[in-house]
């Protein structure tokens, strides 16, 4: 009998389309679960992973082709019963990564299905995606995580379109400003340093030559509120 | 070589001490890091732990003798480096006691120090220890969390000193009562629904006869302020 558990590296992969959320899944080809659809996965190999990040990017690669910008850990899952074949750990983590770049990487095997109303998932992958949604949204009230969603260049309305796409909820131009704290619509580079902490803009503009709009990258992930004490 | 990496669970204790946040050490009698301070960890037994959650309970009675009423999963520590006997995975809890549990349960061999320098810990626990300190404070912010450092029966007043203490800030009490939605300061017990979600008034009082203060108790984890968006 096996006297230390199996280790594995589960990653919930999300992207934003048709203003959904949607998460990787393949259909498992072996058991246990054979069929099930379930989350990008595999086990740590100790001989050639130099970090648990390492693990989850070379999973993914192997399994998807897809290289996110975004990684993050999620949560440990494990215990006796998560997996037929005995005491396991599941070391979860989250990625986001923009539609577009899905597409290029011209996928076959893995499909990305709306994270709302997903069918009966192999081992506790539904609660993963679960606690990766809310992960996610609760990181947007107070971060520039949403970025990670969108191609590495976007214009504002871009990125507010994002932001109520995750929520669930619209607002005025002025009031997703204001809670960004962009306090300059259209800023020039470097112009303000409040901007800076968070978006940066760019020289370039998007559309046609009524109305460009100024693209902005992220800086970093760039917390835009503090706790509220 | 093995092939799967070694699985334990450290588990940072933290109790609030004359203003400080503490933490649960004991000076290691054996390799590797022979005589360092370091956290109370063990590895997962899979013959006998029903849960991650499970290894921790355990490893902290069997090391300390404490059995902390709060507990949740921080963050998992893994890698090739961070222990010499080979790839390791350590998932990390944190802990919150009362003071005066602690003492009662007349530990030996654990001590408790101050969070802030620290010497040289064993393995990546100062890193554990740091990230704890972050993951309370920031649940202070929008949550009940403190409450666990407390007894289970509380004044506001002690209330209001542990989330003093925890983010180095003195406020007023009204700012305090309404930062933390508590309308009614001498609430009857069952009088608010508001307060109701968050602190339950009792029929039982603190102090002498000139003005006993009633004592609360926290009603679950409630989270009392919603992200800002």
């Amino acid at each position: 009998m096996r006297t230390t558990p199996n280790v594995s590296v589960d990653v919930v992969l999300l992207s934003l389309h048709q203003g959904k959320l949607q998460v990787a899944l393949h259909r498992r080809a072996r058991g246990p679960f054979q069929d099930c659809l379930a989350l990008p996965g595999g086990y740590v190999h100790v001989d050639k992973d130099g970090s648990i990040e390492a693990t989850a990017y070379r999973v993914l690669k192997q399994k998807t082709g897809l290289q996110p910008r975004y990684l993050e850990q999620l949560r440990t899952f494990a215990g006796p019963q998560r997996d037929p074949r005995g005491w396991s750990v599941a070391i979860s983590h989250v990625a986001l990564m923009p539609y577009e770049e899905l597409r290029q990487a011209g996928d076959e095997v893995f499909h990305f299905h709306d994270v709302d109303g997903l069918p009966d998932l192999a081992f506790d992958h539904a609660e993963q995606i679960r606690e990766a949604v809310r992960r996610v949204c609760n990181k947007a009230s107070y971060s520039t995580l949403p970025c990670w969603l969108l191609p590495e260049l976007f214009t504002l309305t871009q990125l507010q379109r994002t932001y109520e796409q995750i929520f669930g909820e619209t607002v005025s131009r002025s009031t997703f400003r204001s809670r960004l704290g962009i306090k300059v619509a259209e800023a020039h580079p470097g112009e303000s340093a409040d901007q800076a902490d968070i978006l940066l803009a760019t020289d370039q503009f998007q559309g046609g030559s009524q109305r460009p709009a100024r693209l902005f990258r992220v800086n970093q992930l760039s917390l835009f509120k503090r706790a509220c004490w």
